[in-house]
């Protein structure tokens, strides 16, 4: 198996993984099949197709690949009609989730430094290629994004998509320093999901007398 | 009258049927003048602007031709003025939006091989033309997109992308093939709407003993 | 000070302004550190992210120049931890987010009409730059956008693209009517917020005879 058969695959089980978890935020929504099978397509290629807008690789691979949609699409369909069964798999599922998020910093980071983009947008590119399809599915069912209340999820892969940027800056791109950021994203979450690790919470303590309460002033 | 200007005529009607839709259901959600023009304008131009960015026609046609936000903007301002008259056309109103969603997919599907996207992008992006602009008017008045619960109406649209693909490929993209695939996606949307063709809905079994609610899980 | 450093600081100074505005909002939704950082990062930056995907200039300089960035992260980063002495500068928020307003309109319009876009579609990305990020937030705290309720938010904002459109045509792009475009923005807005001016709402007047309500009719 070449390099680059590894990475198509790799990435492949990216969109699987992510197009079953945005199928299953759409059945638990009660949104028909076309609806559970679009949020599946939304939540795996998401990112990716905002990743490719903005270095400029257009038609993004979403679309130029016929292989991504059919992943995406075939996944979504198996979580359709197999959820009830999925749902006891809920450790796999969350494993293979935290593989994505790993898989999609990289090579999001990659794609973006390689399209020549300077080092602090490569990594804000990176994060973005594996938070935006979760960002966009959680949109789409009128959540607010869950990702946006869990530190650990998104500051995994901005710390990953740091790493491969320092590496790229010292030329280690092969194979193997790669793979290693990877596992630090992967490890990360998987360690803050046992752990339970979470971000700080801003406290509100409305300013009761002259002042706004902050938590009703939608005014700016 | 050429094929051009007849294309132009058809191309406009269709944003003035999707402004229509986007300003009433602005106009129901009480927002302001400037918020129904808004709504309008993203309901009838949405779908085009997020196509010409994935096949790189930019400026988006949205901004390079007056005519497109013209045609929304006035739309959306008769709704503003007109809607209680308008409730009374509501099948008119439905027909002109099926032949929106026909028309759109047909030139959206269209101008995406014109850009060279392989055909399974090129039948996702006319889906998403034709269906992109009621995504975004929904998300902007806070509602689960109802094109996700009610599979007739991107499926019809789904399903002309993929005979204006076949078309393309045998070199058959006339006035009358095309005209040809349009009518199919009107003819299917109305035949839905009026036998009230639905999708199927995934079972929701929650596995009662040692799983997890689906309904309830947010975790993946 | 030249020019161009004057620009510069006037634009981080609107983003930081937004910036602000995110993070606000997101801490009163209770998000995590990393929420009220992503927020404030949309809020700052997701306009002109959209503004420079449709004029081309990619990679957005939200990603091509890292002090943007750095500023939109700084700012929310600070609410977060200072948003309670914060409430008490309410006023002082709303005349900077005006100022923010009044910057956004003038750069984002002379951007699009330096990429060659139409005077229409450079009065529509002015504005879109404008409030884009406003919108943003408002979607991803799941609001239905502010700016669709206060008309003269972005009305001062399509004003003001409109004159910067008609400078640009005349060929006074010089600092000094520029500058005199954004004080108008600016001084709109702050006197629609003193008067409380505010756009008119339809009238909701269901016919209830053989009609259809339109406050639930969800159908187009």
């Amino acid at each position: 198996m070449t390099t680059s058969t590894a990475l198509l695959l790799a990435d492949l089980t990216g969109v699987a993984v992510f197009a079953a978890s945005g199928a299953s935020a759409a059945v638990a929504k009660r949104l028909d099949l076309f609806g559970v099978a679009f949020v599946g397509f939304v939540a795996a290629l998401g990112g990716g197709i905002f990743r490719d807008l903005v270095i400029d690789e257009v038609p993004p691979l979403a679309f130029a690949d016929w292989r991504y949609a059919a992943t995406a699409a075939v996944t979504a369909l198996a979580v359709f009609w197999l959820h009830p069964q999925l749902a006891r798999l809920r450790t796999t599922v969350l494993v293979l989730d935290a593989a994505g998020l790993a898989l999609f910093t990289v090579t999001g980071t990659l794609k973006a430094l390689d399209a020549r983009v300077p080092a602090v947008g490569a990594c804000l590119i990176g994060m973005l290629t594996a938070i935006g399809g979760g960002l966009a599915r959680d949109l789409l069912t009128a959540e607010i994004p869950v990702v946006l209340r869990r530190e650990i999820y998104a500051v995994a892969a901005l710390t990953g998509s740091i790493v491969v940027v320092l590496l790229y800056v010292v030329g280690r791109t092969g194979p193997a320093p790669l793979t290693a950021a990877a596992v630090l994203v992967f490890g990360l979450r998987l360690v803050a999901l046992r752990r339970r690790w979470s971000a700080p919470v801003a406290t509100l303590r409305p300013p009761r007398i002259g002042g706004v309460d902050p938590r009703t002033d939608r005014e700016w």
